[in-house]
């Protein structure tokens, strides 16, 4: 059921400031998550509810940063046993709920969340991956929508959802959102200055005016092109995956 | 019923490659028109349907740039009046209809367009401008999900909405564009490199893949801050707003 310990590997996020066990062959996050935490406005002592946490990487890079309440709930057994096992030797508290958003536990039902972040499967139906883990972590087994919908049950009356995806899903997620959020901020997220952009960053806030505000991009990389992987993150980038800063809007 | 030629001004647009006739006091069409024909990417021969056209600067600046076939629809007469004085004095066919878009004649409720461009009152209802005219072009009498519904059915299975609009409402438009139009683009439009964008051009194209595209914005003004009004347009949009050139999202 869990991963034997020679399937793991123990990654250094946040600059070295935090250890993550992953397995070696399943989903294995890269930046996505760290984005994600970093953009959450979450504040000390607020509640934060991550949807499909994996093995905990985004809520506990968040952690690091703001001391918040963590809960996650995670398809998954065998990387949700990983999420428990991360934030304990982290040192935080994570509540972390076996549970498929689709079909969530009454007790989970009847709760709200100032913060509510998501950082959902990118790829639609197609060829599956051979690695039943990484496959359901990448997949969007459960439509975007019901992920979008959990998310906004679950928001308190003043809640923010926060989501990352591909620039593909732009349009599907705002229309998800739109009439159901308020405010909704956009954080474009680009590889290189005046690429368009690859991944996006969503904010949307319930209980406030509607309104969209689309934000300056956050670049990724300087220079015009890709040297060596890593190698050139951007000072932006810099702050924010090597030094735990927030990621503002 | 039309104005008096003492209430006209004829003014410069596209580096004084165009003179149109505008009402003194009602509407006066400032950069989002020019920026909205700059944006269409018709091509010579096609048909374009302008909703809203007042007196035809979207129009007429597109055929300035590529042969197309123009037709427009107005509802305020005056200014319909003057899109038609505007077209010939340039030199081009442009059929411009006196109706409400709420309301479209049965001729045109059976045509189907290339292109559709559109370019809405930006504010909702609220104080009223003193000048009748004004105020029907700047205020959103007609809720913007009936221009957008009106401009979907006027396109063609392969047809493309083209909008310009302030940025709260992207929001909104893409929320009524997603499900009816497969491709989605969305240009930003920002005063200064860094700032959020104030404006937003939307391209949706129907009969593609569902899809949005964000991109790199068109940033209006070099520096850091306004120095002097329209001294410092940075060169893409000096290309676009002076040169008559398209704009390439």
């Amino acid at each position: 059921m869990g991963f034997a310990s020679d399937e793991l590997t123990h990654d250094a996020f946040l600059g070295g400031k935090l250890h993550l066990w992953q397995p070696r062959k399943g989903y294995r996050a890269a930046t996505d998550p760290v984005l994600l935490a970093a953009s959450c406005p979450a504040k000390p002592g607020q509640t934060v509810l991550e949807l499909g946490c994996g093995v905990g990487t985004a809520s506990i890079c968040l952690r690091t940063r703001v001391e918040a309440r963590l809960s996650g709930i995670e398809l998954q057994p065998a990387y949700a046993e990983l999420a428990r096992r991360n934030a304990a030797e982290a040192g935080f508290e994570m509540e972390v709920v076996d549970a498929d958003l689709a079909q969530l536990p009454a007790d989970l039902r009847n709760r709200s969340f100032d913060h509510v972040i998501l950082n959902p499967p990118y790829y639609g139906p197609g060829t599956a991956s051979p690695d039943e883990g990484r496959d359901t972590a990448l997949r969007e087994h459960t439509p975007l929508s019901v992920w979008v919908d959990t998310a906004l049950r679950r928001a308190g009356p003043k809640g923010c959802v926060s989501v990352i995806h591909l620039i593909d899903r732009l349009g599907d997620l705002i229309e998800m959102l739109n009439s159901r959020a308020g405010l909704i901020e956009i954080k474009p997220i680009v590889a290189r200055t005046g690429k368009p952009a690859g991944r996006v960053l969503l904010r949307a806030q319930k209980g406030r005016a509607a309104k969209t505000i689309l934000h300056n991009p956050l670049v990724l990389h300087d220079g015009l092109q890709h040297n060596q992987d890593g190698d050139d993150y951007s000072q932006a980038a810099t702050d924010i995956l090597r030094n735990g800063c927030s990621l503002k809007f």
